[in-house]
């Protein structure tokens, strides 16, 4: 999953919704449009609001790399409130690549908070 | 310059490199390819290489909007090691526009770092 990293300036958005979503995952906490609300929630303090398709284009991506499976659900009584969902797992593989890619987003994280640091400090100090 | 910042996830590069630019033109330290080569000293410890490209596209969006001018000038003897060269200078529109765009600047940069900082905390510890 190196190839997700920036090589320049910041990281990519797909990067770190990875790192969350494979998270969520790991954890068994869900499908598609649970995940939507629950990083919308966590993130709104910080004026960031993923959209639906940028989750699911990292979900569909996760899963092209074999990291993740999926599996589909009906959700609710048939005829009353019924809902087909979307049920994501980790892999083996995935369980394997998780801990080196965890390993380089932090090092990544770390980079990019150096480089906004460097800025503030550049400019306000 | 305010739809410069990023709405969404991080700041956008250009915005960035705004920054830098406004302070180097503002204390009037050079022309276009030293500003490149003085920049990426600076940020090569945190593995980011501006490109000729994008510090040239900045240039001309700070130069459209009319925050800066350029003045072509002839460096060298000529018949010897000529070169053309465009000195950029802030205009007065320039000069009361960068200080509203670096109190905005300052908000994003922290906003930025503190999502980042939100997912080290959140992920390694």
């Amino acid at each position: 999953m190196s190839e997700q990293q920036s090589r320049g300036f910041l990281l990519k958005q797909r990067a770190f919704l990875k790192l969350y979503l494979l998270d969520i995952i790991d954890k068994q906490k869900g499908y598609g449009s649970q995940m939507l609300d629950d990083l919308r929630k966590e993130m709104k303090e910080y004026g960031y609001n993923p959209t639906h398709s940028e989750i699911y284009k990292t979900l569909h991506e996760l899963y092209k790399e074999g990291i993740v499976s999926r599996e589909k659900k009906i959700k609710g009584e048939p005829g009353v409130d019924f809902q087909e969902i979307v049920i994501y797992r980790m892999t083996d593989k995935g369980k394997e690549e998780m801990k080196l890619y965890k390993k380089q987003m932090k090092v990544e994280l770390e980079r990019c908070v150096g480089l906004l640091n460097k800025a503030l400090h550049d400019h306000y100090k």
